[in-house]
């Protein structure tokens, strides 16, 4: 069964993987620790820059709020983790959908879900608009070719994602690139920290740069803390993705719940520390980026040369830190464009992943829960490449216009998963015996509620000072994807409810007799074979209809037929309107409503040719009858095909067409 | 039969007319003038326009050779018509397609019958366009909406074509607008020429106009000549239409071929008249036009004010002859108007027919062929439908830019066909006996060949002066719509000698045995009636298949099957790479290398589900397996649908859906 598009698929996608081969082996500690947190890691490529943009457009001396922000959002992620913690010992396997679904019910897990959804489409967007910006700190002539970069980056991605096997070596470059990027940006942190305290820290090559309408800063303290609200809004894109682990439980070593909570801890204390390490360092090197690079005027208030921007401030701390263009720092660059190519690439497995669980649940189409012949779930992975695709395309891949419709959809899904966790912990709580497992429960529910509220309130933070700049698009998509896998539920659900047999239901009920009605339109092979199947079926009535739509058709037809001395009458239905479907339907219902127990079998020869574009010289009528009949009840149609072989080497006839 | 959509269609289409209906009573003569010579006279609408506006740009005084180029003009249609009285004595019933084909053979016959679609296509576009510059002329608000009012004169045009009844209002209007149109001409040209000879002929309001750029006039004898060149490969846009009552012989009062002649007489002499009279008092008016309106100068060397045009030349001359804004000038625009209006409908029925005809000759798509319920050749309409819209969308309704590429169509299609009538009359020549009848033929030989080589120079000045600006595009679409019908009429010829049976056909033989596969993928109603089916039918072999995809569905299925205590045996088919369509393939030839003369019928139960959007979420397997299984021989597939009525009031099962 090989053909060109068969052979170009293996060669890119690779061989086919059998079902048996589907269960990877559970992955140790230091193995699940890389790749569950990569996601989350990734997010300090940009959010700090999302932070020093909000800020310096208020004027240069709102930097110094940069440090502080970092502790904010750092802060609410810590509260974040500390509450997943406490909630995958109660919902071990299952993620946020489940743990919003679990106790608020479907449609809570199905917003959740959507918001996921919209997430982890952000995610990819985001990661390659990124990779992009990354790669043009490194290569400069790149700057000008962004979207071109980030849509080449997607099709790798894609492709490696349909590839999507288990055992690639993607599996073994991610834990050396996250180990790279936390080692390298550690050691950034450090060697800036120890410059600082000596007094030899450079600066960044922005510092002392402005932005083209700011002022010099915020005025009084309501001006200060709307303004820090904003970059607090901005920054929260650091939360995005430590949810990751929460649903590793069914691909880390035993005891999984363990290990996941050592997950979280370690990821978190990670990107704690890395993001408070970098916003100090660029507040200490006057790190400025902007959102319009043509905005941006330099100390002696020139603007910057055409096409000429800002890096991205891990571009510009590790040019500061370990010198312009030294192997360290270009490193640097290299890994964080590297993780974020693999953030991207997680996006791919999540993104199937949630739909596939939808799909099971009836939420969306029944392909989604469909593995391909990679074990992959291709139209999941499809979907969520188109998706990502419009994004970049939209947004001409400009991360910083990405990020405003990023954030919300996560704060969402957190919101929901912990009001359901905590209407678990208040009912376990409840039902909990025992002054010291009421006390760990009382704790785990305490650390829920902290969380659910600092979630919730940046939620509104966010909401408020985002809406007009996208949130609001963001969040309508959240609920018209949540009101349209409702529907798609409530579809199943009612389709189900009317296939479900009863126990003596009369889809059972056995036809008394069978007619055959075989259409002829001309009498030629194909004719003639559907007319010998029909006969080989012994049916208890036979007939060949015409239906007579052109006078000097039917009278050859007619004339044809007693030639060839047919076994079987040959009914001729008047059509005066030359209509083909509907008299051909009116006299099947006249013979059905003479006897309405019996199955009516329709026999309609069809040619089938190739290439496609034939088809449109032939069939329209078959086609046409086919669609019309599967309408009527006690109608079943029968296409008798007949391969034409035009072009080919005649071959004996009997032996047609059976290579493929 | 009721739908919503039905109804719409009734009121805008009308009533289904019964194929009894189809015979037009013929035409006598004073009927069928109007309504043959329409398309040729509305051609005055826009030849002296082409000529003055070639002319004008080579500088005003160029202007002067405007009645040569009109007398041109006019004897070359005068020649071709008169080879035109000759031929439709020997193929009275054919036009220009039989005509070419009779003699030159059927390649010839194709390739002028790809001139005359495109032809066609012009003459709808043309005159549309046209349309929208007298509309103009009458309302000036209109001009800059030019494309709309084309547009929506062609969404009247292509309905009117779509009711397509010959007992419609447009019969008895038809021809009093041509009445009108002539009348009104030949009383403007009469009493211009009167005027002029008093001395009493007003100017045209543009005379003394200017175009940038263009010098004083033709320097020299060879520029001279050239400009004539250009102007008359301009003006022979005026032959276009004479064709018409050449293929009305089936529909004009007997005795048929002397009233086709005298139609031809007449419309020629009317529309040499007109023209020769039209250029002269363009000459004597100082009528100017521009392909450019923004390149005009006034006298005083002013462009024209923003958005304002000159008015089409029979709109200046009625209102330099019967003054501006009188009653009879603006009876004479709006005369004109009408006229292009039905030569744009007549498209509409020339395309279809002659599309229907070369359908009939197995040179285009079968559909073609069909008449829809109003006797219209609906594929036809609505293909010369979507060619006109792009036509004027793609040259934004300009007049001028289409006439570049009209003419060499119409030109081919008379070269080719007055090439295959002079090859008849030769031949009729050598086998006339008598002096008498020899001298006839001879002489029709001879305005044959003459009218050929007029032709054929012209062709060869249009393609020479017109090939970069477009008349190379027309005849690349001539060439490659000429080789796809001749690649549809191998394709169906080949196919047609496949599919004719002979005396002891194989297609014939009886299957020996009848094996029924019923493939189920979860045991509910619709698979449990496809099973019913398949038992009723009483087959040699009965067993049932599950592809097993997924492992967990198919151990439900066996469950299922156990407890329901099936009457038959269910196959599991193996699919390690979860594939559901080549297992099934692989398992069906297993069985069928076994018994090679059986018959295989699958049965796959479908569900009918709508609107339509439902489907997708819906047999997908289905639809692939049956795709699938078309193309195996001795493999029949019959679907089983089961109509879902999700939404609907819950029914007696057994009464299912047979209204409509």
């Amino acid at each position: 069964m090989t053909t060109l598009s068969a052979t170009l698929r293996r060669a890119l996608l690779g061989r086919p993987v059998a079902s048996t081969d589907a269960a990877a082996p559970r992955m140790p500690r230091w193995r699940a620790l890389p790749v569950t947190s990569a996601n989350a890691l990734s997010s300090l490529a940009y959010a700090p820059d999302e932070i020093i943009l909000t800020l310096v457009a208020s004027g240069t001396a709102a930097l110094a709020l940069g440090p502080l922000v970092g502790w904010a959002v750092v802060a609410v992620m810590v509260l974040i983790v500390a509450s997943f913690r406490a909630a995958v010992v109660a919902v071990p396997h299952g993620g946020i959908y489940r743990m919003a679904r679990t106790k608020l019910g479907p449609r809570a897990g199905v917003l959740a879900s959507a918001a996921l959804l919209l997430d982890f489409v952000f995610t990819a967007a985001v990661s390659l608009a990124a990779f992009a910006h990354y790669a043009a700190a490194l290569v400069p002539s790149l700057a000008e070719h962004r979207m071109a970069v980030a849509c080449t980056a997607l099709g790798l991605v894609l492709l490696l994602a349909l590839r999507g096997s288990n055992r690639g070596r993607g599996r073994r470059i991610l834990p050396l690139v996250v180990a790279a990027f936390v080692l390298l940006l550690a050691g950034m942190v450090g060697a800036g920290l120890w410059q600082d305290a000596g007094g030899t820290l450079g600066q960044a090559v922005t510092a002392g740069h402005t932005v083209d309408g700011s002022g010099a800063g915020p005025v009084g303290a309501v001006a200060t803390a709307l303004l820090a609200l904003r970059a607090f809004s901005a920054g929260s894109v650091l939360l995005t993705g430590v949810e990751v682990p929460v649903s590793a439980a069914r691909t880390v070593a035993h005891p999984a719940v363990p290990t996941v909570r050592w997950l979280l801890t370690m990821m978190a204390a990670a990107v704690a520390a890395l993001t408070v390490g970098v916003m100090h360092l660029a507040h200490r090197t006057g790190t400025v980026v902007a959102l319009d690079p043509a905005s941006l005027r330099g100390p002696d208030g020139a603007p910057l040369p055409e096409g000429a921007e800002a890096p991205p401030v891990i571009a510009q701390l590790a040019a500061a830190v370990f010198g312009p263009g030294s192997p360290l720092a270009v490193l640097t660059i290299a890994a964080t464009a590297l993780l974020l190519l693999f953030a991207a690439k997680s996006a791919f497995r999540s993104f199937p992943a949630l739909t596939s669980r939808l799909a099971d649940d009836g939420y969306l189409p029944r392909q989604m829960r469909v593995r391909g012949d990679r074990l992959v779930h291709t139209w999941g992975v499809v979907a969520l490449g188109a998706a990502a695709a419009i994004l970049l395309l939209v947004f001409r891949a400009q991360t910083a216009l990405l990020v405003q419709l990023y954030v919300i959809g996560v704060l969402l899904a957190f919101t929901l998963a912990q009001t359901g966790m905590l209407r678990l912990w208040r009912r376990r709580l409840a039902h909990t015996p025992g002054t010291r497992a009421r006390a760990a429960v009382r704790l785990r529910l305490g650390i829920t509620a902290v969380a659910l509220g600092v979630t919730a309130l940046a939620g509104v933070v966010v909401l408020v000072t985002r809406f007009t700049q996208g949130a609001w698009v963001a969040l309508l998509t959240i609920v018209v994807g949540a009101l349209v896998m409702g529907r798609i539920h409530r579809h199943y659900a009612a389709v189900g409810r009317e296939l479900t047999p009863d126990a003596h239901d009369d889809a059972r009920a056995l036809p008394s007799r069978v007619h055959v009605v075989v259409v002829v339109s001309t009498l030629n092979r194909p004719a003639l074979r559907a007319i010998a199947y029909a006969r080989a079926t012994r049916p208890s009535s036979l007939e060949a209809v015409v239906v007579d739509a052109d006078r000097a058709v039917t009278e050859r037809v007619i004339d044809d037929w007693d030639r060839a001395r047919m076994p079987l009458p040959l009914t001729v239905v008047a059509s005066p309107y030359r209509d083909t479907v509907v008299p051909l339907v009116r006299h099947l219902r006249e013979r059905r409503r003479l006897s309405p127990r019996d199955l009516t079998m329709v026999f309609i020869p069809e040619y089938v040719v190739r290439p496609g574009w034939r088809t449109l010289l032939h069939n329209r009528t078959a086609t046409r009858q086919k669609n019309r009949l599967q309408r009527e009840a006690g109608v079943m149609v029968g296409s008798v095909p007949w391969q034409i072989r035009e072009g080919e080497e005649p071959r004996p006839r009997s032996a047609a067409n059976l290579r493929e």
